[in-house]
């Protein structure tokens, strides 16, 4: 145990949505969740920046979806451990601004649950057609489209991480076949098979459906290019549930409108939220999800329960779960 | 086994989609498919009645989805079995025109592998705020919804045929509570909780989402009225797979509307197809399917596979399969 109390500083933003505030009601519900480990905590609550310096001079600890990179090491001596709220921390890279000895953690793991039953919706949305139905709905237009049941359908999730394995759990529940596209390509459940990302374009011929999961890095940035929704099945459909420039758009706009792709279910775009003016927002046979599937709204409460987790490791000098790889990116 | 070959007609109407068609290429399929009691029958084919007298006048049996009805006794003196292409026979309710010596059989069963899919997809719908979100989308409105897992949460399937069955089975894969609500409210698996529909008024209270799967009769038009919707919870969903006149829809827009409840999927309309100025189309968080929900594109070929499965049994004298009840109308 540590002889002073640990000084935690929470940041937030108005203007993202109220799910993601650190707020004090927050914070007292999740103490009180951990009374024996919040005594050791003196905590700061910040918005956009109003006491930042301030609490950075003496914070060990900051929660924050997008911390100060600035000269870090030198606003914040004592600081040692960044956990952001998000899973992604593409925003942050590259990560020559972060000093060796401060670790990052990420809040991955929190979207499981959620992401299952998005991708479960999502998968049974494109196999019935119903980017269509719906447009169709937008024009008054009464069009039966008849679909086979989903089972024994192959679905490819590119990302096997948290959200992928979750991807991969809504397949399973449907009884479809299974290809996992990862980096290693090393077998992981409940995949039925696992491909090297070096050979994704063997994958994506076999796929009724494809659900993108990875986080953005050097390495999944265009990695579903024209060229490889090309190699996709007439009539085959997408989810994108990772980032947006992991998947050519533009490219499966076309696609869309040509009627060579069946659907897709978009849950992430380059800006968010999507300006009125996209053309994406009347696309036929697209669904536009506003960055929801993956959150569940307890999930501050969620993040905070897992750091707590973390805190407890972290008072006993043990490495911490969800420390971001700085060279991976993620 | 008989001595002279069965006269089977089969009946379709071009005005119905092409998926319902009973063409000679099907029957030629399913002959194959079933050879030792096909060199039995004796096949003709009809459209929009072109033949349908002269055919009567010799044939055993007939499949068709709307059969005549005027002196069919007399128009046809030997038939003896109509199989209908649907499963509904709402339309052909009362049975007065039915010769007591004529077995009518249903195509109840076909639907509920299909069925199971959309009811999983329409739920997690429902869980999500989906109807919403497209509103939203037509309307180019960024607007995060945030809905915890749907599991643990409660369904109340209204019926609990072979609809309500596969409509509790997608509840069960979920993880939901199911409550089914029936005729006689004997306990029927995988419910968890069976009520008659005496007791109605006891379980819309507890659902988080309502699925309508009841053929239409006498005592299910107008159940869910529009004082029954107003037992629901604030932002419950409602799916109707069953008939239109089940439920009060002008109240269900009503409840729409004020947000009262969150969203409706709806497959069965008073007129199909639903007239281009239904102001229905555009009715907000209401998710518009074309008849589709149960409908699998081999429906045709399922049909015969199960009449060939019932034809053993009329040829060897046993109670077939499917029988409607003329008093209970299903």
């Amino acid at each position: 145990m540590m002889s002073e109390k640990l000084h935690l500083h929470l940041e937030s933003s108005r203007k993202r949505s109220a799910l993601f505030h650190l707020t004090e009601e927050k914070w007292a519900a999740a103490a009180k969740r951990h009374k024996p480990l919040a005594k050791n905590v003196r905590v700061t609550v910040g918005w956009d920046g109003d006491i930042l310096d301030d609490a950075l001079r003496t914070a060990d600890v900051m929660i924050n979806s997008s911390p100060p990179r600035e000269n870090l090491r030198e606003r914040a001596p004592r600081l040692k451990w960044i956990q952001t709220t998000g899973a992604g921390v593409d925003q942050l890279s590259p990560f020559d601004w972060l000093p060796e000895d401060i670790t990052l953690t990420n809040n991955s793991g929190a979207h499981g649950a959620k992401a299952e039953d998005s991708c479960t919706m999502s998968l049974l949305m494109l196999n019935a057609g119903l980017p269509e139905v719906l447009t169709n709905q937008r024009e008054r237009r009464w069009q039966p489209i008849f679909s086979t049941p989903i089972e024994g359908k192959t679905a490819v999730v590119i990302g096997f991480g948290d959200l992928g394995q979750a991807a991969g759990r809504a397949a399973k529940k449907l009884d479809m076949e299974l290809i996992a596209v990862t980096r290693s390509g090393k077998h992981t459940r409940p995949a039925d098979v696992t491909y090297p990302v070096s050979r994704i374009d063997r994958a994506l011929p076999k796929a009724d459906f494809v659900i993108v999961t990875t986080p953005l890095t050097a390495d999944t940035r265009g990695l579903i290019s024209r060229e490889r929704l090309g190699l996709l099945k007439r009539g085959a459909g997408l989810v994108n549930i990772g980032r947006a420039p992991v998947v050519d758009y533009a490219a499966l706009t076309v696609k869309l409108v040509s009627g060579d792709m069946g659907g897709a279910v978009l849950d992430v775009f380059d800006q968010e939220p999507l300006p009125a003016d996209s053309p994406l927002w009347t696309t036929p046979n697209l669904v536009i999800m506003p960055h929801i599937s993956c959150d569940d709204p307890r999930y501050i409460d969620q993040l905070l329960d897992t750091w707590f987790m973390n805190l407890e490791r972290f008072m006993k000098g043990k490495a911490l779960r969800n420390i971001v790889d700085r060279r991976l990116g993620y």
